[in-house]
């Protein structure tokens, strides 16, 4: 069984994901520089569910292409993940409604755990078929960053509770983890997952 | 004529209409937890129907496999597979809407089967289209799950102008019957239903 | 160059089209039976606007069958009548808002009447790219579809002024003229127009 | 790595942005044809986006019909451009609300000088991955276009400030620069930039 469609369908649930969220960015009030400022948060806000789905999209990118035969546990593991990631829109809606509560800053980073666990069991999935000598398994390497990001999230979401600038900051840190040091850090590491 | 568009057709329809049930979902008013309650309904609606677009999007992966040409009364019988799927966001918003009112919840359920029966003509067409050997054929075998769910959900159709619960009930018991036995049960009564 | 992502880029559009419009039908105010009512004129243009865009797509799909090489004149030729297809929702929009309007009723069919002239223009170009030999030309026959439904549309474009049931029904009539006699009427006629 | 899923990921977020734009463009208010005369500046901004996405699109399809391998930066690179053609329905909608208002008809103009940006990078990246003998830098010839465009958005934005008509003008010039002269004026001139 090809991989193609498995491809395809991730790509147009991701594709729809990161495109419908400006759809929800309220359009400014009035059309002078004034009327910016409180969209700025839900355009921080987009940028930061953007930068995520980007990254998700670049690592199942990488993560499926070392796939040879699609199994139907990687299908479900596969919807699994797609349903947390459709739900970051919702979070981040939710989020710029009521940027200063503990409750949704907290829940913006449940579904990021969800999904970054989505991703874990997709992975683990395919590691799982490919048996002994999984590419897979070889290319993530220590997978430091898939071992650190529950951590972080579960500390951001501990955090949001008290300081919701303490959550944004942990969730864009994660971002950032996965965006910047791809090269460098990463080889001394040793686990490259798959950077080019 | 290959099936390369059909499946990407299929793909697109099945991954806008999997992710706009997120768009319709109302995003709590106000940031605290209570505020989640009323969303629950929501919620819970939302992820049925991402099961069932879900199950549906994995047979007609299966299914599309076992094709080599693509007749126009296949892409005719998609289509209108298609339109039934993308009136289940609509169902699912009157539903959310109006949980406890018997007509809604009796046309969630006339939705399904009709999917249901669009599913079974697509598939009666790729089987006559075969021929006598038809690989499509031997993959369902006894097709006991595509002959229960009709059943099943012209029962849950009856029961919710009674019962409401008693619909969404049935409801979820169908997508769990593709969803859960797929191994065992399936490889005794010799149905296998393209599981892996 | 590949004829792969103007078939990949069209499928999208049209399965956005055709998806979307079901987020723009009125979900009924209530629960009831009757409160279905007022939500059927909705229905029933999105059956119709549903049928022309599967139309479309089949036929889409059949002509870029035949195309080996894209020129650029293709692709802007498909993004025009991609145009014109994605205005399909906002006219059955406004038809659904204003049903026995004269000028609503009109301009769903001046869309119909753009966009089959833009699939004229595609066609067009595929037979100018291909030579004197062209596989599209033999395909299409006669074309008597492709020539009669301008004259249909233009037709009921005028009735709609006067009695925009005339409009409704030449719509549909020109809708079903695609779809049903494909395989009969056409072989007498010799406009095959790619039936199977 | 293959090109084929940064295609089909492209070509999914640019026909979901080139469509949702339909989605905000607000339904004439009744049924007659005075109606129509608010939603002339929409429906006109929205052929204009529709232009610039088509535009992309078409030179993003040509662009990477040269790329034989795709890096880690591609990927980025790409989804950077994307980002900033996501917000172009933004601007649109904000536009179409305060035509006449300096900030917003700069703002449209910044988007679009990002979004040139952001292709300007994708190009170099896939230069730089090709070499010396790079296909890529040979097809696009002088660039002029690609040159041409960035001095025309700032000078446009400049513009909008004192004129917004200067604006609007400007921005549709620099789209009729990318459609008309392709054949013509551009061999003329050495630079070709995949025309045909």
């Amino acid at each position: 069984m090809g991989k193609g469609r498995i491809e395809a369908f991730s790509d147009g649930v991701i594709a729809i994901i990161i495109t419908i969220m400006v759809l929800e960015m309220k359009v400014p009030a009035g059309g002078s520089l004034k009327a910016l400022i409180p969209v700025l948060p839900d355009f921080l806000s987009y940028v930061l569910s953007f930068l995520y789905l980007g990254i998700y999209w670049n690592n199942h990118h990488h993560m499926l292409h070392t796939v040879e035969k699609v199994t139907g546990g990687m299908l479900w593991a596969n919807l699994h993940l797609l349903f947390w990631l459709s739900l970051i829109p919702f979070v981040t809606h939710w989020v710029n409604l009521n940027p200063f509560d503990p409750v949704p800053t907290a829940f913006y980073g449940i579904v990021l755990l969800m999904a970054a666990i989505g991703y874990w069991i997709l992975q683990w999935r395919i590691i799982k078929s490919q048996g002994p000598n999984s590419l897979l398994r070889q290319a993530i390497g220590s997978d430091w960053k898939g071992k650190l990001s529950p951590v972080l999230y579960m500390i951001a979401i501990g955090m949001s509770l008290i300081s919701q600038w303490a959550g944004y900051f942990l969730y864009t840190l994660v971002a950032l983890i996965w965006l910047i040091p791809d090269r460098r850090i990463e080889r001394v590491l040793g686990g490259r997952r798959f950077t080019e």
